[in-house]
């Protein structure tokens, strides 16, 4: 099978020196291509900076990107040339990237002024649409300040919202079998399952594993794998989770 | 000497799996660890998960750190039992730490209920102060919503001071030889001069470091050690900063 794996996490530039990093180590992800290769497979991997990665230097394309919008083109460009059977998306992706960043004094000094220029700033209603016509121009239009002068005591970073990448995968491969993935926080097993499902449903995936950020340890890593019927199987370690997603995507693929 | 060195770059936690992150290898900070080292000082090393450091085993202390806050505890905690001669302070300390995080529609509805309590909106003086204290009130009172409703198309992050490191290191080691550190993105080398010179006197350091980013590539490291009389000396790569700054801090030592 050609699989295509995402995996590590996105950073979104806050300038040259600052990002809005998503922690990911990618160690499930290096597990998950290194069992693949083992089964013989060709894999595509798609990793960032600072994740770990598979070694093996057969059958295995390494691509990295850093920030959504990146992988949103390599992923793009792969498409043109490539089709998958399997695609594991592992990656943790930012839902948001920065769109400005701005000292309090110079967000309030444009929000007052175009307020101001309204009159019927009493009414609830009117002020609210004044305030999303506003907040729209501010984050549109208003260059970041070159240098953000540190003599202020707040900040506002305006973050807008990313391209979705796993409905970008499903558009664009429909054949292949696709492993989506969530990560919660400190939930129970119930709502983590149904969550898990909800995200299967809405994007169109034939899996989805289920993870607890609180259920993660060193190698310990309980994951749970929905299909599109509701069936959930667990397991306990990355090892156990790589290889049921392997023999799940592998079956699907033989079944199509 | 006993020395103090911070190195690596601070991150501030946005959520459990997402944070602003200054970048920083560390690499700079590992070489100015390890010429200290090889000339038999004692170093108090403190440092960042991803960055390098030193790996000698005698004379050597290392202290890990995540946010700018564990930071300045960690650093209070050895002012309690340990009296530095140098510090080098060399850490990409985050100046702003996360507040709280608010889709703009909670932000824009918290904002609109204040803002109608008032009746004199219209004037912009009024409309100013209105403004700063609902900003100030979501701030600090408005709890970051649990789960960003990925619905959103814009987040709005709030970003409050953090405390000043470099001034609390002068405040607590007075005897210390105190070198500061600053980076810049491509500016002139008479600006990094002048803007190094202001760090220093606001500071009261007895050395700044002034770089650009544009001027490190790989081992390449330009830096411009500035002293307090206004005398500069350029290194061209990171070994060459490290030897100026050791020589330098046991020379100042020396007279002292």
């Amino acid at each position: 099978m050609n699989i295509l794996i995402t995996a590590g996490g996105t950073s979104e530039k806050i300038d040259n020196v600052r990002s809005i990093t998503n922690h990911s180590t990618g160690r499930l992800g290096k597990i998950i291509g290194e069992t693949f290769l083992a089964k013989g497979h060709f894999v595509t991997y798609v990793t960032t900076p600072r994740a770990v990665r598979p070694t093996n230097e057969t059958n295995l394309t390494l691509i990295e990107i850093e920030t959504t919008k990146e992988l949103e083109s390599a992923l793009l460009d792969q498409f043109e040339h490539q089709t998958f059977d399997g695609i594991i998306h592992s990656m943790a992706v930012s839902d948001f990237t920065t769109e400005t960043t701005l000292s309090e004094e110079t967000f309030i000094e444009k929000l007052a002024t175009t307020l101001t220029k309204d009159d019927a700033l009493s009414d609830l209603t009117k002020l609210t649409e004044a305030l999303y016509l506003s907040l729209d121009e501010i984050g549109k239009t208003i260059q970041q300040e070159k240098k953000i002068p540190s003599g202020t005591d707040r900040l506002l970073l305006f973050l807008k919202k990313n391209p979705k990448i796993i409905a970008m995968l499903r558009e664009k491969q429909p054949q292949a079998v696709l492993v989506g993935f969530k990560l919660l926080v400190g939930v129970s097993t119930e709502e983590l399952i149904q969550v898990g499902q909800t995200i299967l449903a809405k994007n169109n995936c034939d899996f989805v594993l289920a993870n607890d950020l609180e259920k993660i340890k060193g190698d310990q890593h309980q994951g749970i794998l929905i299909d599109t019927q509701g069936q959930t199987e667990t397991a306990q370690t990355k090892n156990e989770i790589a290889q049921l997603i392997v023999s799940k995507v592998e079956e699907k693929w033989r079944m199509q």
